[in-house]
C-alpha cells in the first residue's frame, strides 16, 4: 500500500511537530505524492521539515483527550468532531528518525492517518541477456582458458547461476578474490566437471585456494538436504575449505530491531542499556564481518594464494566479506571514487538484492519476509575500519552516514531494484539520477572527504578485539541531543581544518 | 615493603622483556632505589624501559622450564643453578600496564623477585594549626558573619572536624557551593547551635538552600548508629535535603577491579566482554558521578540557590561532585590553569587522602584497606565532559592521562600523603618539585593544552544517557595496540592542527 494512494487530507493546519531534544513547533503539514512537507509559522525561525514518504519504516497513531478533557473520547461516536481532541502520529524513518505529529481533530487525524502506509583472465559476455545469471551484470571476468560454453554449464551448478567470477584481482602477486553461490550438489553429491574445471583455472599455477565458505560445516552439509552443498575435497582437491559461520537475513534483522530498540531506550539505567546492547548481538555481527573478511585478506594477501568465497545465495555476506576484504588489501579502493566504484561493483553490478532487504529497517510492523541490514553491516564495519584508521580512508563518516539512509529511501535510482536486470528492464539509468556521480561532484564532494586523509599503501588491518569495536553512534544515535552536538563539532573542526589546509598550501 | 630495600640483584644481563603488542626484546635489567631500567643490546633500534618502581601495583613471578627440559625443575633443589631453566616476572604497573621479563637462571630470578574573597564572606585562619580539621588546609572561606569561635563549635559537630566551608562562589547570581562531612547527631539526636548558625547564615538573604547528601535517606540515618547523622528538617528548616546515593571505598574499588580485569580478557568473545563491562558497574558510577554534579549545578546555576555538599567523611565524593559541578558552571575552570587550580584546591587543599586511595589500583594483591579510586573516577568523569564538550576545555585528554599516571606513582610531591597538614609536616614543598607547575612550564603546556580549545561562557550540562557514555578507551585500554594506534593518529592530528594554525595566523 502506497502512502500517496491513500491522501485524503493534503493539508493541516495548526500541526504541531515533536522530535527529540527539539522544541514543538506548530505549523502547516503538507502530503504530496512523494513527500511530506511540513513549515512552520514562525517568522524569524522559520522551520521546514521534507521527508520523502519512501523514509518511513512505520506509524502510529493514537488519540489523545487534551487536559480538561479527560474521558470524552471514550463516549464519543467515531465520527463526530471532537474539537477538544488531538490525534497523534508518530512517524518512524527507516533511518532511525522518530518524528511525532499532533493534529488538531479526529478526522483529520484519521485521514492523515489513512493516508500513510589481465592475461589469465578474460571479460566474457555470455551473460549479455541476463539468462546465465539474473543477477549477475551482462559482462563478468572469468579465468581466460575457460570457454562461455563452461560457464554455461557451471551456472546450472549454482544456485540463482551464480557461477564463480572474479571480483578482485591482487597486483602484488596475481592471486585473486572469487566469488559465488553454493553448488547445488544436493543429497545425491551431484559433481559438475565444468565448475571443477572453471575453479582449477582460478588456481592454475599455484599449489593450492581457499575456499571461505559463510557456514558451519553443519550448516553447509544441512544444505544437502535443499539441493545445495559445499566443495568436497575429492571432486575440488586442491582447495581449502575453511568455515566461518555469518549470520544473514532475519537473525541479521532482529538483531538490528533490537539495538535500535535498546538504542532508544529512555531509561537512565546504564546497566540495562549494556545488558540490551550485548543482547541485540549486533556488534557480534560487526566483530564476525572484521575477522573473516580479515581472515579472507590473510589469504590472498599474507598466504599469498587465491580464495573464493561463498555462503548460500551468494548476494548478501559474500559481497560483504569481499568488499572488507578489498578495503583492508587494496589502497586504491580507499578513496572517494574508489569506494563508491567499489560498492558499485560489489553491491549493484553483484547483484544485492536492495529492493527486497531494505524494504523496511528497524520499526516497521510489517510482516518481515526479505528484510536484512547486510548493506548496514557493511556501513558499520566500514565505520569500524575508519574510526580504526583515520588517516587511510579518503571518505568521511558523513558519506558513510549518507549511503545508510539513501540504501533504505532515496531521491536516486542507484539502490532501486535487486539487480542489473531489473534496473535496465525499469530503464532506471535513463529515468533517474546517480547518487554515486552525484556525490563526486565538485560542490558535494569536499563534504565527503575525509580532510585528514593521507593515503598508505600498506594493508590496513583491523582488530577485532571486542574492546576495539564499538557502537557506531553516529548512525545508531544520531537522532540524539549528543550526536547532533557531535556533529556539529566534527563539522567544527573539520571547517577549521580544510581552511588551515588551504591557507599552509597557499 | 618496599620493593627496592629487597634489591639482592642489581643488574641482570641476558632478560627478555615482553609487552603486550610489541616484538619481544633482549636486555639488560636494572634495578636502582627508585626505578627499574631496562636497556636492549640492539644498535640500531634501541629500546630503553624506565619504569617508576612506585608505580608496580603487583608483581607476579612463576618458574619455567625451557622447552626439551620437562620436568627438571621439580626435581632440582631450590638452591641449586639451573642453567636450562628461565623464570619470569610479570609486572602489573597502576596505570594498567603490564609487562613481564623473562630472566635466565632461577637464582637471579628469584632475587630479583625479592627487589621487586567577597564582602559576605571571609577567609577564617582557625585552622592556622590544623588543630580545629587536620585534613583542612590553613586558610578557608565562611560566612563574614560567622566568627572564629563558632566555627570550633561547628567543627566538633562534624566528622573529622570538617565544617562547612565554601568551595565555590558563583559570580553571576552570589549563590556558593558549600562542603562539609556528616553532622555528629547520632542516635541521640544531638543539635548543634553554631552549626545551625553557620548554614544559616549561608543561605542568608534567599529563601532556602539544597543539602545534597550522597547517600540514601536509609544510610544516612543508619548513620545514627555510628554517631554520624543528616541535617533534619526540623533544626534545619530551610534547607531542603535530596538524598543521591554514591558507592565510594570498597564498591569502587572491587569495580575498577572488575573492569580492569574485563579490559584485559584476551578472548575474542563480544558477548562475555559487554557483559564484563556491565558487570563492572564502573559506567554506572560514572554516570551517578555526573548526575548528581548535574544536579548540583542545577540548584546553582538554574534554580538560583546555594548548596551544601556531603556524605560521611566529605573527603571523596564531596570533592568529586563540588569538581565536576564547578565545570559544569564555571567556565574559569576549564583552561590547563583554572582546572589544575581546581584540583589544588579541591583535592589538594581540600584533602582527599591520595596516599591510603592510590596506594594500589587494580592489580595488587595486598589487601585492600583504604584503597578507592574516587580520583580516577573524577578523570574518567572530566573525560567524558571533554568528550562530550570537545571544544569547551582547555586541556587535552593526555592532560587527564598523566594525572591518573601520576596520582598512583609520581617523581613529583604533589600527590604525596594525606593532607595539607601532612605534607607540611613532610616538608613536601621544599623537598620536591610540583607536578602542576611543571605541566605549566611554557615546553610542557602545549602538549597538555586542547588545541581546539574555544572557551564558552556557557554552563556545559553533560548528557547522562546510558548511550551518551562509554568507556574511557585512552585510559582502560592504553596498554593495547589500538590505543597506541588512536594515540599515534591523534598526535598526528594535533601536530596538523598547531602548525596550520601557526601558518594559518602567521
Amino acid at each position: 500500500m502506497e502512502f500517496s494512494e491513500h491522501i485524503k487530507t493534503a493539508n493541516v493546519e495548526d500541526v504541531v511537530l515533536r522530535e527529540r531534544q527539539r522544541p514543538p513547533s506548530r505549523g502547516t503539514l503538507c502530503v504530496t505524492g512523494h513527500h511530506l512537507l511540513f513549515s512552520d509559522r514562525e517568522e524569524d525561525s522559520s522551520r521546514q521539515l521534507l521527508l520523502l514518504l519512501r523514509n518511513i519504516d512505520a506509524i502510529e497513531k493514537s488519540v489523545e483527550n487534551l487536559s480538561g478533557y479527560s474521558g470524552f473520547f471514550s463516549k464519543a461516536g467515531h465520527g463526530e468532531r471532537m474539537s477538544g481532541s488531538s490525534g497523534t502520529i508518530t512517524i518512524k524513518c527507516k533511518d532511525m528518525r522518530v518524528i511525532q505529529f499532533d493534529i488538531p481533530g479526529m478526522e483529520q487525524c484519521l485521514n492523515i492517518a489513512h493516508s500513510i502506509e589481465h592475461k589469465k583472465w578474460r571479460l566474457s559476455s555470455v551473460n549479455r541477456d541476463y539468462s546465465v545469471c539474473p543477477s549477475y551484470p551482462p559482462a563478468v571476468i572469468v579465468p581466460s582458458s575457460i570457454g562461455d560454453d563452461v560457464l554455461i554449464k557451471a551456472a546450472k551448478f549454482r544456485q540463482g547461476g551464480r557461477f564463480p567470477v572474479l571480483c578482485y584481482y591482487h597486483r602484488k602477486n596475481g592471486m585473486v578474490i572469487v566469488r559465488s553461490s553454493q553448488p547445488l550438489t544436493g543429497a545425491n553429491r551431484k559433481r559438475c566437471s565444468e565448475d571443477e574445471l572453471l575453479l582449477q583455472a582460478v588456481i592454475e599455477g599455484s599449489d593450492k585456494g581457499y575456499i571461505i565458505d559463510m557456514r558451519s560445516s553443519q550448516q553447509a552439509q544441512q544444505a544437502w538436504m535443499t539441493g545445495g552443498g559445499f566443495e568436497s575435497k575429492s571432486c575440488y582437491e586442491r582447495w581449502k575449505r575453511l568455515h566461518r559461520h555469518m549470520e544473514r537475513g532475519k537473525v541479521l534483522q532482529e538483531s538490528l530491531i533490537k539495538l535500535v530498540e535498546a538504542c532508544s531506550d529512555e531509561s537512565h539505567n546504564m546497566d540495562r542499556w549494556l545488558s540490551k546492547l550485548e543482547n541485540s548481538k549486533w556488534l557480534s555481527h560487526v566483530q564476525t564481518a572484521l575477522s573473516t573478511a580479515g581472515l579472507l585478506a590473510e589469504c590472498v594477501e599474507r598466504d599469498g594464494h587465491s580464495a573464493l568465497v561463498h555462503g548460500y545465495e551468494g548476494t548478501d555476506c559474500s559481497l560483504l566479506i569481499s568488499t572488507l576484504a578489498q578495503l583492508i588489501v587494496d589502497p586504491s579502493c580507499r578513496s572517494l571514487e574508489g569506494f563508491l566504484a567499489l560498492l558499485e561493483r560489489e553491491w549493484l553490478q553483484g547483484g544485492h538484492p536492495f529492493q527486497q532487504r531494505c524494504a523496511h529497517s528497524a520499526f516497521s510492523h510489517a510482516r518481515l519476509q526479505q528484510e536484512s541490514p547486510v548493506f548496514l553491516l557493511l556501513l558499520d564495519s566500514v565505520w569500524q575500519l575508519w574510526r580504526q584508521f583515520p588517516l587511510a580512508l579518503g571518505f568521511s563518516e558523513v558519506l558513510l552516514l549518507r549511503l545508510a539512509t539513501e540504501a533504505y529511501a532515496s531521491d536516486y535510482g542507484t539502490f532501486l531494484c535487486n539487480n542489473d536486470q531489473e534496473r535496465c528492464a525499469a530503464g532506471v539509468k535513463d529515468r533517474t539520477h546517480c547518487l554515486f556521480q552525484s556525490l563526486l561532484k565538485p560542490t558535494e564532494r569536499d563534504y565527503y572527504s575525509n580532510p585528514l586523509y593521507e593515503p598508505t599503501e600498506l594493508a590496513i588491518w583491523p582488530s577485532v578485539h571486542p574492546q576495539s569495536l564499538q557502537l557506531w553512534k553516529g548512525f545508531f544515535l544520531r537522532w540524539t541531543e549528543q550526536a547532533r552536538l557531535l556533529e556539529e563539532v566534527q563539522e567544527e573542526i573539520r571547517n577549521m581544518v580544510i581552511k588551515w589546509g588551504k591557507l599552509a598550501l597557499s
